[in-house]
């Protein structure tokens, strides 16, 4: 079968378990969760060895090591997959949920309720567990999932997916609910990309270049994630014990996530008393330090910081410091240099504050916080299929809610428009 | 300049007015908005002069009369155009609105506020008014607006833009806030919609040409309304006096719009007793009926209806009848061949209309009320975009809310991660 047929099968299969999914009751879909979650921890065996093939391949194709350790399946990482299907089952049921109602003066009432989006592309890189995440986000949320993993992968993803449709047949759930699309080709995401109007929206999660490869080529909505580029704002009137915590936290707690503070904003009338302490503390921790000319001429050791070095996303233990004006410069500076990802300003002044917390345009915009809180657990979402730096239908770090939409509900008793 | 250039130009414009009009409080907006309103009506003359241009273009090129009637700017439709603005003016401001918020366990709160989208590109045909209704929804939700309308609307459409522009300046709004695409030409479209990064959303309003268009080529966003093709289901339970008001209601209020009724579904429990009294009526209407082949047997004067039939959006005094089994094969009709715009059920069950409301897939689900109803003033949002049949965003009309997104906010002192 060529690529064109098979995606088109596949699809059409997502699309019939959608319309079964979407009217499953709560009970139904947990009930399945809590199977799928045992059902994985039994089969541990199973995934370890598939998962060792695909240890295998990318050893012989000489993988990093940081990529091999993320491909990798140990128990204690089965265990953690299996729980977070058991956490997703805890979780509220967003479908069906009316939001809002509110009567005409007609007498007819109209409301909004919360229904699935329908069927969902996932297209991921590397890391094997995302499978079983996003599958038991999109099942719970009443949408089905259409699974394209990378060639990486496919050994462990192939069992996982085996697993889980194990079980959901046997619950009852059509099995189309977690379509595979078992060709790792990119042909295969390019036929997917044209499926308007069967598959509802794709999700890529993965590097830029396939983001925006996913982008470009799309007829069906994105929901994306680009870089995180995030900044601290270290205002005048802050509390600089409190800004050193949390400037040393938000880029060395984990400097490899996309939360981490990538560029440091000090207001110029606390520069020289602030640089030198957190300077010092950040050395310590090895992390590499880039600062603009202000910043050079009062801690000399940091490097110069170059323009096009306030675009990067360091993910790394590498970090911009820019001395500005005052908030205004600081909130012009994100407007230019920031993915949209998190900002926080750090500030005792309410009017800043609430200034700051407006005007940013970021999908997270924090006040005396470190940027590292930006997740969907430390939200308390409960759980995450990643944080959209988009605009359009979500914004920051998506939970089950952003899995669905809503519909317009009326309610009348006979109502015609005169 | 090529149309490469000046639609960049014209796109980084609007970016920058999309800054400043995010910020301005709803007091700015508004006054804007009501002085706008006055200074269209102050220049209704200037307006007409100009769409006498466009008029003599039209019936150069053999326009319909039906297409020179929506082009045509009357001093009533120029004075609706003024009260729209005035009504937007007194809609409450949906910037900044804090929707929820929540504390987390280590003292932080956490919660979602009201934010504009940015920047929207909005491509239309015809009708005039548009220009003025567009911007000002995309000017108090705080975006900036992209206006591309089509060429028969040339003048109009630029005398109109001339008298906002004009107010926005001595309101001290950024004038790239109302941005108008002087070129028609397609291919000022196709540079649009590539400019991904600097326009935030795109929402075609016009024919499915066009908007298929968009779509394909789009990497931006695109929000959009296709076809209403809109079914009542009258249940064996209904009151069939009221099925016989809302079906006739639904088909011939006002045939021409999206929201009325194409296809009407007869439970065939009642199909005998239902059908004489409505077909006699919507025959006296002047409806012209196409009948299944169990319709037929009931009233033989229908013509028959093929399987095409019930994918078209008629527009006019056209209707589909089709007999079915039950409320199942009435939602399986509509799963196969609704536009997901608007459906109704009649009936007096309670079990059947709640299943209907959840399991329908349509962006407008109504149990006893006409389809007619499907609007954006009707709900009482006071105004209108357009209604999206998408999933992604916004499904059915959408308002002011519609024309904005949540971003995440914290609210810490000093919180760290550990």
């Amino acid at each position: 079968m060529d690529f064109k047929s098979y995606v088109l099968k596949k699809a059409v299969e997502a699309k019939e378990g959608a319309r079964v999914i979407a009217r499953a009751s709560s009970e139904q879909k947990n009930n399945a969760l809590l199977i799928m979650a045992d059902a994985l921890k039994k089969k541990a065996e199973e995934l370890q060895r598939e998962n060792k093939k695909d240890l295998a391949e990318a050893k012989k194709k000489g993988l990093t090591k940081a990529m091999i350790d993320r491909l990798t399946l140990t128990v204690q990482r089965i265990d953690e997959m299996s729980q977070g299907l058991i956490d997703i089952a805890g979780l509220p049921d967003p479908v069906g949920e009316i939001t809002r109602m509110w009567q005409r003066p007609n007498g007819m009432t109209i409301g909004k309720m919360r229904v699935p989006l329908g069927v969902i592309g996932i297209i991921y890189e590397s890391r094997p567990n995302v499978t079983a995440d996003a599958t038991a986000l999109c099942l719970k949320a009443g949408n089905a999932v259409i699974l394209r993993g990378g060639s990486e992968a496919i050994h462990s993803n192939r069992a996982i997916v085996k697993i889980l449709r194990h079980v959901a047949k046997k619950q009852g759930i059509h099995e189309g609910v977690i379509t595979f699309l078992d060709k790792t080709d990119r042909k295969a995401v390019m036929e997917m990309l044209k499926l308007e109007g069967i598959i509802d929206v794709i999700i890529p999660r993965g590097g830029e270049g396939l983001i925006r490869a996913v982008t470009e080529n799309s007829r069906i909505p994105v929901l994306k994630h680009y870089k995180g580029i995030c900044h601290v704002f270290v205002d005048r009137d802050a509390d600089l014990n409190m800004a050193e915590e949390i400037c040393f936290n938000a880029k060395v707690q984990r400097p490899g996530t996309c939360n981490a503070m990538e560029t440091m904003l000090v207001d110029e009338k606390v520069a020289k008393k602030f640089l030198p302490a957190i300077t010092k503390r950040l050395k310590k921790a090895k992390v590499k330090m880039k600062g603009c000319a202000r910043t050079k001429r009062i801690i000399a050791s940091v490097s110069e910081a170059k323009a096009e070095d306030f675009h990067n996303e360091y993910v790394d233990l590498i970090l911009n410091i820019k001395v500005v004006r005052d908030i205004d410069a600081a909130m012009d500076h994100i407007a230019e240099y920031s993915s949209a990802h998190t900002e926080t300003i750090v500030t005792d002044d309410y009017g800043k504050a609430m200034r700051f917390l407006r005007e940013v345009d970021s999908s997270s915009v924090f006040v005396n916080l470190s940027t590292r809180f930006s997740d969907g657990f430390q939200f308390g979402l409960g759980a995450e299929m990643g944080i959209s730096t988009d605009k359009i239908h979500a914004r920051g770090p998506m939970g089950l809610e952003e899995l669905t939409c809503t519909k317009f509900i009326g309610l009348g008793n006979g109502q015609i428009r005169t």
